[in-house]
């Protein structure tokens, strides 16, 4: 049986097995607890170095993945670049192989070009983890979206997840049909048609542009950001109207199943893609608890990742 | 009787008891002794997160807070982020949320908005210190000016201390005003009138527009560092013109007792609102002192606030 | 004999003496070797302060003495600014007396002004390393070079040195012509006219302004990045016009010895001073080699420096 730790880096959900993903969930589960108690630092990590290369501003996901690293005892160093400054490409493996001199464990990389990460990690002897890449993959947010239903719903398998908003440019969207499909759930998007990827249904799943359809008897409602700096020449929805018809408020939510859990991976635009009225509801909005798991996430994708690149002796 | 160790957040000074001052200054008394020492870490806060969530730019005031929380053995992330980013006030509620599902011990925040602090420490259960935000409190430094003062003149009942420049637009103003009239000193604030806020008699101080008379026969002379991006549409005084009526020279000194103090919580705008000649005053110029306690009153609030979080089993 | 130890910074390669240089390299060397095994965590500096005050932004030397602190155990902690933000001279020394006052044990420090690492170094009581500054020295990458260098060739005395580029603008050239004169080398430099400080022969090298010429029969070809960034109102050459004439490609790297080692101080600009295929020469080109040297260097001196302050009872 394949299990995670076979792996070197987390590029994508897409190519990990049902296995290895309840894997690295119950890994994460059992972090939840650990950071939810007085003792939060192990020392799986001590001695190792981990580095956060962003080449996007996202000061959520990097604290996470810092909290993540630091709580199971690894040095931590941040760099946070403004592609810009670089000559695309080439010098991506420049800073890639000097970083990889300096003999790191992991590298986490956020970099708006799809494919970069995978890219870079070809020239890498650390492990690599994918920290969003373009519109292609963030396997670690589909992972906590799916620590975070499984702990609410008790299984992923047979639930009906809806995926609704800027679909097209979405990472995180891609990330979660890869891993919902894979583990049994029944996936549907739900976009206007320009912020619809043509062929989506390719991925297994429904595609609606009527969010009131869509909705219909869903067990999870997903709303994604709205990333109107992704769209380029691309039509770009005015927010009133892209509200009224998209986004979530409380009439089109009584559509879906009344237990039906809300989620969103943050940062929310409120009023946009989302009424706060809804982001804010006691009983089914689970957006706090996405990123309570986001960190014990990152902590079971360190610990499968570093164990997997062994020298258990050093530890000793 | 009322220690500080029944408080959850130092949002302020105000509300702050004789005794709970003086815990927080004989405990920082302590830690100045060890960082003098040749081990300066402890392990009260090992395990623990400490965040520095900083809506303005400080880097003095950052890195004194990291010191301190890393000299308790804690880990420490930065997070420095511009409001303009952000939707003001809903949004700030979302960064605090946000963190505080990560399961942080502290969290240090600075906000150009007066009130910010309390209202983000509101929806968290993590401590919250305030700082400093926008023209209210500015706590820790006032807690580091007492300290110096303690070390230097043996208590702070009875000593007349005078503050003189920006006070309209100073947290740090406010700050010592309620320390120091809260421990028996006599106050005096001293300012242009545009810079003197209306009723601040109310606070039990005296307020003088003449430096010279202000400055009569007092034991500390307290310069405050002229704040002109806060200035807003009001009167903006030329610099020649402030330096000679309200900066501090050895003339205007001189009217203050011969073993007089001079305090700065810096950076100094040289040749503003202090000469140079009286900054580096070797017998009477505290303003390295004042930074070298800045790092041990926030190791003794953050000691304070840490014990009142509890969970001592957690620790062995 | 003098001995590293007895120095309480490491301002710059000059009055080094070559016993004092030989006992860095000996000592990188051991830390080369640790950063390889296992346990990459040593606990010389448990419980000491490293600040990194980088007032020119450097991500690639600013992460190399992170990690190396790190790895010896000390806190460290960033500084970023710009110095425009600045009062030039007089501010820069008051940001040094108030690190100084936060007990620090080394302060790293980058600076655009030549000389301002010497000033600010007669300020504060801590070690402070020189990052680079101006166009004065940068005293960690001559290290480095040479014990890339003597990794290699086993030795440095006999060698024939090329250091070609942007030699007038270039620390890196500086600190590594006083590095290699010193130990017995024969360093030449390479440049065009404009780029070539008059009078630099009486640093004890060549001078050459053909590279062709300049390269006959050398051990080691050292490029320079060409830095348009410094070169102010002076004569700035085409790109093109500057890679003909200057860049190194295959055809005037076959002027040196067949076992001449490539080495640049990164980050290249690729087909400006160096060709790709050259660059990534497997067998010569010890780029890569250079960065890792770069930790174990910046260990080396943080090692020496730390145990010249000493207080050994303290560590135990």
């Amino acid at each position: 049986m394949t299990t995670p730790s076979t792996h070197r880096h987390l590029l994508g959900i897409q190519g990990l097995t049902p296995p290895e993903i309840v894997d690295l969930l119950d890994c994460a589960n059992t972090y939840v607890e650990q950071s939810r108690g007085p003792a939060k630092k192990g020392d799986l990590m001590v001695g190792r170095t981990v580095v956060n290369l962003f080449f996007e501003n996202s000061t959520r996901t990097r604290t996470s993945f810092e909290l993540a690293a630091k709580r199971l005892g690894a040095d931590v160093i941040n760099m946070e670049t403004a592609t810009s400054s670089l000559n695309k490409g080439e010098t991506l493996i420049d800073t890639a192989v000097t970083l990889n001199a300096m003999h790191l464990d992991a590298l986490v990389v956020r970099h708006p070009d799809s494919g970069a990460v995978q890219l870079l990690s070809e020239k890498v002897n650390c492990s690599v983890i994918n920290g969003g890449d373009g519109s292609h993959e963030h396997p670690t947010q589909a992972l906590l979206d799916a620590l975070t239903i499984r702990r609410r719903k008790g299984h992923l398998d047979g639930l009906t997840v809806a995926i609704c908003g800027d679909v097209a440019h979405s990472r995180v969207a891609r990330s979660n049909i890869h891993l919902l499909t894979t583990m049994g759930a029944e996936v549907r998007v739900i976009a206007p048609k320009t912020l619809l990827p043509s062929g989506i249904e390719a991925m297994g799943v429904k595609a609606f542009t009527d969010m009131r359809a869509g909705l219909a008897d869903v067990d999870i409602v997903m709303m994604l950001r709205l990333q109107t700096e992704r769209m380029g020449g691309s039509y770009i929805p005015s927010i009133r109207e892209f509200f009224r018809f998209f986004g979530l408020d409380r009439e089109k939510l009584a559509l879906a199943r009344p237990d039906a859990l809300i989620m969103h991976p943050g940062p929310m635009n409120r009023g946009v893609e989302i009424d706060s009225v809804v982001a804010d509801d006691v009983e089914r909005s689970v957006i706090r608890e996405q990123v309570e798991m986001g960190v014990a996430v990152r902590m079971a994708v360190l610990d499968r990742l570093t164990r997997e690149r062994g020298s258990p002796d050093a530890r000793n």
